[in-house]
């Protein structure tokens, strides 16, 4: 059984038809510049605006594109490619040109995150990769931000790797939700390959194990004095709660002290109350509590109304697979070949023609007010252009922005956005409007197709 | 930007948690056996029975664990963890047991399927990859044949590659609803490691640039004259089909046949009549229809009962990400150590003790009647037990089946289930009950718990 390649085998990562697309361009000699748009056709239910994440990946893909004799075997043993477009495929890069979003950008739907324009073998072959790794950390990201608001400010764990739908998003989760504001993550591979802070505790197994739970708590306190977190709902939360605060004062004999406890079950606010009034009268006002099982923005919420006393939350399951929108109607889209802008007629999906950019506009106390998706032409007379250039010639510009540098990014776009957009349930529509010139592009367009192809007058 | 490692460098893709304990167990010189047990603690909606998979993705995990000299020189950066316990890590692999429901079965909620017996530190190193890795294929199988079922005989093939969450995800999907009774995946690195057939047409962008679509299918005819599917959806449908009858009728006067037109768009029943029209008074019997677009087990369902002339259906994003049931509720518990059959008391989480066996009743039908969970020691009067020994000292037991051994399996599995369970909606409840003796053990130790831990008497 393989698990999900390294980067340099990821050319056969697509779906089939890149293939056969290719090669009817081959046999045809058509590889004239093509540019297509990346966008999200509509909010899922309860979302007002998504966070772009996931470029670097993107960028990564591209810059290193490529396939390897095994890949060219493989495709050669369906017998269904002709030699020359095998050899073809052999030489192929990625030689195009990218504009997007920064990581971490505040945007709306209709918007194009990111614009690919190469010749159009290369711009269509990266389709599949570039949907799958720029949709999943955007819906992580987009959801993970919720949690962040609904805390208030207490830090915020992703807990989430052993329910994520496989090891590659339980990667990006947590890359993703650190990059919305989140504290940390329990993933020890995210923390290494992306440098993020990994926070741990210990599970039911732990102290079912010992003969005695005080036992269990003894021997962590003995072995991470400094960031000893019990988690007390083992058998029962005040029971736990009464042994965490003996233990607790046997660290502080020690000159030590007790980090936090941790809940895990039952009515956490009422919990959470009788758990404080047993560890401050110990004295151990400074223990914190951690609260874990089933958390999201609304469970957090839920709690923290309710007069819960938790200093921290531990998010898993539900944003980590972004359960009440597990997926984006994202589209990767043909918007200009050979000069020409084009489009697609097909029932009640509308595309974007041409290259474009999207123009912010802000009101006096720098809150967004707008935006304008425009023909990337055109220069508006108010707002400012979102979309930068990131790649040229297939390389990708620098400096890239560290994941440090879009958290911070994200964290500054957020405090723009009008408080109404952040509501959790029925957000209202941010305003979205097309320029004059693309307005009359794509009616232009539109009229010219049913002219030529259907024929109409 | 790193994408989900090799097997052989996951020994880190694990919560923190699991080091820290481990750090304990080894501090305390702990390390009898432990076992642990994988179950699902509840049904989604709408669910009325799973499908195991993920097991061979299990076993290779088990099979190749190690740290790498790169993971230790993390896990030493962080300051953490003793040189003493960092040096028995570099020499740590998994020397466990391993008792599994083979990939392909049909099981109920509160089942094992799966039970790992190892030194405690490493059956629980290993809970956090385990569960990623079963969960996923088996959330997603679960949710396939549902698909597979609706479809009633038509093929059936994964189109979800753009949109499942990671690209591990992607290739698992294409395995698991392959296993499920999928015909086939566009997914063509799947079809590459795992001998999964592939297919793909062709896409929007393909049609819109070539200056009139019916060049775009005279040219795809050409170079896959033996599968040749034509999206005529692009302008519009009974306009593409009269154009893709057309190449076919080109197609027949050079000895060739067009297989198929995709519909991808608009009111499906209705246009695929049309569409039949069309092609039947060419003479075009032959030519089949494939549709796709958000299809799922209940759109598949509505098209035919609407009289939809469908002959075949690509299904996505839903199945992909199991859109309705995006994660199971799924835990790996321990149950027994050094001997001692163990459990937490948390509210509302039962858990049930020591090493266990399913064993399933059949009518005279062959139809499945009900199961009993035991003790695995335990002999039932009546019944097969379900659960295999699959791994013996860290080593698979051979022979392992292959994919298409598991994918026959399931249809034998399925075709054993009663009608009732497999309702798309309200499904009612398969019945499990445990054996007199695992009842017994249960109480008592829950008994002496509350003695030992609560001061109960």
């Amino acid at each position: 059984m393989k698990q999900a390649p390294l980067g340099q085998r990821l050319a056969l990562l697509t779906d089939l038809y890149q293939l056969t697309m290719a090669a009817c361009y081959f046999d045809q000699g058509m590889n004239d510049e093509a540019t297509f748009s990346l966008f999200i056709r509509k909010y899922p239910d309860n979302r007002g605006y998504f966070v772009a994440a996931g470029l670097a990946e993107a960028l990564e893909f591209l810059s290193t594109l490529h396939f390897t004799e095994e890949d060219l075997a493989y495709l050669e043993s369906t017998g269904q490619f002709r030699t020359a477009f095998l050899d073809y495929l052999k030489d192929l890069r990625f030689t195009g040109e990218v504009y997007a979003l920064p990581e971490g950008s505040i945007f709306f739907k209709d918007e194009p995150l990111l614009e690919v324009s190469a010749p159009v073998i290369e711009a269509q072959l990266v389709e599949t990769f570039i949907i799958n790794a720029v949709s999943l950390q955007t819906l992580i990201a987009s959801k993970a931000v919720r949690s962040v608001e609904a805390a208030q400010g207490r830090p915020i764990v992703d807990f989430s790797l052993r329910r994520t739908q496989g090891s590659d998003a339980g990667l990006k989760v947590a890359r993703a939700s650190y990059l919305a504001g989140f504290t940390g993550t329990s993933n020890v591979l995210a923390g290494k390959l992306y440098g993020i802070p990994t926070f741990g505790t210990m599970a039911h197994s732990y102290v079912t194990s010992f003969h005695e739970e005080i036992d269990s708590f003894r021997v962590f306190a003995e072995n991470f004095p400094k960031s000893t977190t019990l988690l007390i709902d083992t058998y029962d939360n005040v029971v736990g709660a009464q042994k965490a605060a003996e233990v607790g004062k046997e660290m502080e004999a020690r000159g030590e002290r007790l980090s936090a406890v941790r809940l895990d079950s039952g009515d956490i606010a009422a919990i959470s109350k009788k758990v404080r009034r047993v560890l401050d009268d110990e004295g151990l006002d400074y223990v914190k509590i951690l609260a874990s099982g089933g958390f999201d923005e609304f469970k957090i919420t839920d709690v923290l109304n309710a007069g819960g006393l938790v200093d921290s939350f531990a998010v898993g399951t539900k944003m980590g697979v972004s359960a009440d929108a597990p997926y984006f109607d994202i589209a990767y889209k043909l918007v200009k070949y050979a000069g020409h802008p084009v489009m697609k007629l097909s029932t009640g999906k509308v595309t974007l023609v041409d290259k474009k950019q999207i123009w912010r506009r802000f009101d006096d106390k720098g809150l967004m007010q707008g935006d304008t998706i425009a023909l990337r032409e055109e220069a508006l007379p108010e707002g400012v252009p979102l979309l930068q250039k990131v790649m040229e010639n297939g390389t990708p510009l620098e400096p890239q922005p560290t994941l440090e540098d879009s958290r911070d990014y994200f964290r500054r776009q957020y405090d723009q956005l009008p408080e109404p957009y952040k509501a959790f349930e029925n957000p209202p529509e941010y305003p979205v409007r097309l320029s004059q010139k693309l307005d009359e592009r794509e009616t232009r367009v539109e009229e010219e197709l049913h002219h030529r192809e259907l024929g109409e007058s």
